[in-house]
């Protein structure tokens, strides 16, 4: 649902969010979460985002990737950039657990797609991950392969935001962080266009938050975060895949407009994909049809892409509710933080 | 026309050449020189190379470029790459020059559009050099903005390669470099394709030449080779700009399978680009279409590629002149060399 | 000078400025203008950094740069990222005259070093540029080789900002662009360091202005910029060449936070060089000492580092006088504008 | 042990191998394998590469990588070039046990560091791979923790090249591929340095083998190649991370001596460390000292380090044997080839 007029944030936006202010107004997106909870201790989870509701490994999107800041760890990345196109759905989870989100990616795949290793080559599994440790038992390693089915199976365009998910044991610019999701509408050549974002945010020094160009001193606790944050930018749009990787470097403009300067601990890991352009694992033909933008136009997807990150992005901690985690780390919501401290 | 039989050299080839065995071979393609000489100390000259024959900055070509090793002063390579386009003809000349041929490409562009700078932005000319400074008074300046000029409007289908225009005073693996060039033919969907090369070769220890696995000694003189190479790929094969920055990294292997190791000090610069996909300036709607290759099937694009810049690399040692130049260095053409030594 | 406290911004500084607030608190840099007016028609002229004072060709600076968008010609780019050094001052000025100021910044170090080209390779000469077409003649090629070395020999730690120099006739998120520069100290080990910015602002559309998270409506004519903006950041902070390329890249922040979004035809550049480690041309020994920071200690020298662009962006509007320039365009200097609207 | 005198092959090197002839012969590097069998069908394994013998979290290799093609799946490359290091060993196995492999890798680091996840950041884990599907059960996913264990456990500077470990099931040009390594030796300043290179090789169309500049037609089953190769380079030479990036790069000059043109399906990946340069993950000063050498005088090191990845790839064919795989399946061993065509 991205931010709520009640919340009364200003964020300065030129175009108008979709129907449900989500990354799944793309048509064909859909995002299911799985929580993994136990004592205070864990607070971690899967999230699941798939791109497209047919056979992905068939029938690929577009895509590219922007390393911003390459304190990281996902999976899959080099691939997308090599070759232009994402096979699988993608998977955000805590640092320690993408082997076991791979492990599990992997067997869904296989199990319906039966060629992969035989007729054919391997398959490109994206996951991508933050650090949770400040919350999070993360040497645990809680996160199994069943809850990675899990958030496969319960993919949906309704998904909540906040501290579900990959997102439950995030923390923000010194508040908790989460899974954040916005979207934006656009007109071009007279039709309706649809970009979605979703993030899961886990960047930045407490005491930077900045919404809508406001600046709120968060620094409630000590700790010196070590953060990260996925974003993932989604279109109806016809980009190619250099268009793509533009639109992904632009993320960095939404993080720099909520306080980050793209800290030396966060991974900062953009990925934007087009559902416009398909591409096929077994093609009739080798000469394919596409269809892209003229640069010369692209300045409105530009801008809308940055909005609709800079929405998730505070949108994430929008929803987040105050957790309390491990060594008593307490992070605080925003609405909880702002009720108390302003 | 490439290596000719007679030359007795084994590249073991895959593909078949194209008609002319040059890179006007792919349509539309027209290259011109210039020499600039004077006494025994001045060697140098201008090549242009036009991607295609109408205007360009209206209708540009699909393009992408790769730095394979940056001791290099090229101009205008990173717009190639942000934008995917090449909007003018390509300047090949010495490495001090290059400010000289930026001027008078500009004034070139701006004489044929008279909305440069005034109805739309600027231009993005594209100038590449190596360093003749071998043979070469290079600190001479001798090439003029009229050379650049003659260069341009001698532009043609046919056209000489070896110590001619840009190659006029280059070195290569120890012996005289120049100009080169080769094409391929291919058939993809039943219809065929064609894949040329041309290069400005300049790069290579002195005893590194390899030919189609032969080494050969040229250890001829004590200079330590300041180099560079420029590679650039045409081709009437749709390929997005992704694909063609695939294509421009596989110059390197070219330049390996010739005995380089792409030293320091050697420029390696490659161009590719696509007459099958043209960007316009102005376009009618802001969505376009465009086609490119499944990446499954570029396999013999990439193979066809690097068949065709080796070739051109040969090229231009076997049509080179020896030459006697500045501070009475000599560099011995390939068919003298082997003739003398062989 | 950077921004006068009675200017009245609040940029949310965590780092205090050097002395001058200029790039020149960072010890062995200067700078020079020379500004090239004419009839209303021409707004235009050159600056000239210089990163140290000695002979740069003989021994360099380590650096890096960055290539935030593309759509830009500048020169020398490529090798400063091969290498890791720049061996020449920087000259800064119009699209069209970078070949001029080629050549010119060429001749320079020609004469001063007699070995280039001779007993050694040749020189990257570094030369960038912003397109002033909105406000001057670009066509004319009005910039000479005269006014280059002009800009060259009048560097000094004490510089104008606004509509000087290469800056005189940018234009800049609807205003009045140009020349801008700022600094700041910080302390590292108990030892105090110093990081300067100088920009060239030219970026942005009309009213998209942010100073301090404020948002200015700058809708003053109806012009579509055809931006770019060039980012130098200096320092003696040790920094190897990775971490230099990691501070070009944060200059994106600085530039979201004055209203950026990097659009399509911005030329958005930045290079960053540290006097810290020094390389040398001739070298007595292959093996060398250098120093650089752990990276965990970085995040302050980011932090500095996209404050002082920060503030250099502003900065170069603040100074900024209001042109009237070819075409009868205005552009309204940022005082200007303050008084005559806020 | 890389190729024997008796092995015949004249690889026309400069450079004379180390005592060894392994990346071991680079002092602290250690192999490991584990070989994982069962049937026909399961042809697979692991192989851990040390880059040092002490505690690599707490003191780590500088380092950097290269994506030479990328379609590949390999963890821990974005931050390698991100921060210039390597924290963990290296593990090598097939394409879909990398998520195993990671949990492995994780399991091992977090029991010698304590500090990981809780006074610290996370850690970032180095897995590579290949697809050894033409040989293998692949989608069996047949590595377990266990065995990753067991290869990292096994570490020695003695240990088996071929069809060992990583390399158990892998195919290369159209013959059994595998493991293998070489070294070089040269003199800098009068002290002498080693290169070593070890490789995972798996790369190449049956039917293009070189070596040595011969072509031998390895046309022995109609299997299209699904390729990679993992190749890893080590040095004691001072290298900064900007200068191990240009080695890295150089590993596709060795690749086309072999005979490869870096194909669309292979994942051609290089690391290249320095165990020279060592960084603290907890320094007692921000400011460190590191070693460089002159860019001048790097023409040796990229030189010896093609010949070393060179003879790495023709020592894993060598020491291959011939192997009958899943599907029957069957790849030739060099010398079993050799004896039989040649």
């Amino acid at each position: 649902m991205g931010l709520p007029k009640e919340a009364g944030f200003d964020l300065h936006s030129k175009f108008k969010a979709g129907e449900k202010n989500l990354i799944s107004d793309v048509e064909g997106v859909s995002v299911g979460h799985k929580n993994v909870r136990g004592s205070q201790d864990i607070h971690t989870g899967v999230t699941a985002l798939f791109p497209a509701q047919d056979n992905l490994f068939k029938n690929k999107v577009m895509a590219a990737s922007s390393v911003i800041n390459g304190f990281g760890k996902s999976i899959g990345l080099l691939q997308i950039d090599e070759l232009g196109t994402i096979e699988t759905p993608i998977l955000l989870t805590n640092t320690l657990s993408i082997g076991t989100a791979f492990t599990a990616l992997t067997k869904y795949m296989l199990e319906q797609n039966d060629d992969i290793g035989v007729k054919t080559g391997t398959v490109n599994c994206v996951v991508t991950e933050c650090n949770d440790g400040t919350l999070n038992d993360i040497r645990g390693l809680h996160v199994t392969e069943r809850d990675c089915f899990d958030a496969l199976n319960s993919a949906s365009v309704d998904f909540k935001e906040g501290a579900v998910g990959g997102g439950s044991g995030m923390a923000c610019l010194g508040l908790k962080g989460g899974i954040g999701s916005a979207s934006r509408v656009l007109n071009i050549d007279d039709k309706e266009y649809t970009i979605g974002a979703l993030v899961m945010s886990n960047f930045g020094e407490a005491g930077n938050l900045v919404i809508g160009g406001k600046h709120y001193d968060t620094k409630l606790c000590n700790d010196k975060d070590k953060g990260s944050i996925i974003m993932i930018i989604a279109t109806d749009i016809p980009l190619s895949e250099r268009q793509l990787k533009r639109v992904s470097k632009r993320a960095l403009v939404a993080l720099a407009r909520t306080g980050s300067f793209s800290g030396n601990g966060s991974g900062d890991i953009a990925i934007a994909f087009t559902t416009a352009n398909r591409v096929a694992h077994y093609p009739e033909k080798a000469i394919m049809d596409l269809k892209m933008i003229n640069d010369d136009k692209i300045d409105p997807v530009f801008q809308a892409s940055v909005e609709a990150v800079e929405e998730a992005i505070v949108s994430s901690l929008y929803h987040a509710e105050t957790t309390l985690g491990i060594r008593d780390n307490k992070k605080w919501g925003l609405q909880d933080f702002l009720k108390e401290f302003y």
